[in-house]
């Protein structure tokens, strides 16, 4: 049994994330109803049959009435219209979350549509996913032993951040806090970083003269190191104009470190090559062992 | 039972190549005897104790005596003395290949000692591994479904290259052949690049201020994506060195590319980014289909 009670959960955009979590609530019996909400009434009707959800309702401002926990999980760029379709119909005691990959900019979006914001509102971002997306793809161990990252603002309500802790950590979940700015970078850093590299080296690949034999002749470690690169481009769209500034950061800093790396194989800088790949290595195998 | 049977091989390198293919053609019984050399004795001994080699010798010239299949299983760095060290000894009508993940290199060592090559040369690299080394990490299904490219130079002889192509599709391989310096190019796209991409992230992210956090942070894309930053550093710097031009030349391209995505990101041209994952994920999902 979980400490955590929701009566009504509202979710906006039921797809791996927002399907995921309701499924994780539903398992550990943290919810009394499920209320989704989307575009796409036939993606809504599947959530249902699949027992995500309860019922749906296609415009965000119905989808809400008297939910007490509101999750927004939309793509980074439908924040904004969210929060506006919801702002007018919103209870005035719901606490309001979402699991977008970048944090400043949701907070930003928010800010745009309610101004001062509401005391309900702690923004927060599941480190969970999948290359797939869609309802379909929605299972309830998502989230289990994975972290979610919890970005509060000033005006957050230590009840409100209570609640979303909890409705996390009921999925199994851990639970952090820190400020979206650091979220941001550290993410960019993590995550938005190596998609860049993954989709870069694949596009970079397709469109070489023999990109055919090129495909034919890759093994197991291509196969791993561009799994990222099957991830939903219009998400990633998204997260590229929402994190922007922290992501060309670290594009600057990886492409400064490449460089140099790539004149030492040019040069045949022994040295530099081994001191590099033992570096990297060491690395990788302490952040393996955890 | 397979059509390949070598009375005696030789497998100078003793690690996670040589031991598996040792492994394979055994399981096979397609192998009498089964000679190590290494430089290392407690190696050798451990792979006596595993099954991997009958006997060892720890002068590659005394290894190769009366061997019929000699196998080169060493870094790329150490292929010219060792390429020294067995011309004495070698059997005039032995059949002699290696395993190198770069072969236009290879090519250009064995010139470098023996002057005309013998017949019995035919330069190979099977394309499997793990990011594990040693002999303890050997396994006899290593190069199941795998593919061995075989690099035949002008002066192989047809026996040596089916004999060479034999004892790989013993190991349950596919066998194609193609010149060193395509070879080189193909490897330098899907392997050498890729590897340079993992150990240059990873290292940029461990030497960043808030590093140990960055790493705590880092979920299951990161570790698929940096699992060959795990690689052993000094077979990569050989790799380097020893597949300089192609590598140079894909780490420009590459370089040439990112720049161009980084540029996108910057002035948050949503068309470039859209088109650029479209066409990434589709040459990805294509690529693992099959």
């Amino acid at each position: 049994m979980s400490d955590v009670t929701i009566e009504r959960l509202c979710i906006i955009g039921t797809g791996l994330i927002g399907g995921s979590l309701a499924l994780a609530l539903r398992e550990v019996r943290a919810v009394g109803e499920v209320v989704g909400c989307g575009r796409n009434p036939a993606h809504l009707e599947t959530a249902k049959t699949l027992g995500v959800i309860d019922r749906f309702a296609l415009e965000p401002a119905e989808a809400v009435q008297g939910a007490d926990m509101v999750v927004l999980a939309v793509p980074l760029g439908a924040m904004h219209d969210t929060f506006a379709a919801i702002a007018p119909a919103l209870a005035p005691d719901a606490v309001l979350t979402d699991v977008g990959s970048a944090k400043t900019s949701v907070v930003r979006a928010a800010q745009a549509v309610f101004g001062s914001l509401p005391s309900g509102f702690v923004p927060g971002h599941p480190i969970a996913g999948t290359e797939k997306s869609g309802v379909e793809a929605a299972f309830p161990e998502l989230f289990r032993d994975h972290r979610v990252i919890l970005t509060p603002v000033e005006t957050s309500a230590p009840a409100a951040r209570e609640r979303v802790r909890a409705m996390w950590e009921a999925c199994g979940a851990h639970v952090v806090e820190m400020t979206p700015e650091h979220h941001d970078e550290i993410l960019a850093a993590t995550s938005h970083l190596p998609h860049m590299l993954a989709y870069a080296l694949v596009d970079t690949l397709a469109r070489m003269d023999d990109s055919q034999e090129i495909f034919d002749f890759a093994a197991g470690g291509f196969r791993d190191f561009t799994r990222i690169a099957s991830s939903d481009p219009q998400m990633w769209h998204d997260i590229c104009l929402a994190n922007h500034d922290a992501l060309v950061k670290m594009l600057e800093a990886f492409s400064d470190d490449l460089r140099l790396l790539a004149d030492a194989v040019r040069r045949a800088d022994s040295r530099f090559l081994l001191d590099t790949f033992t570096r990297a290595k060491a690395a990788r195998d302490a952040f393996c062992k955890k």
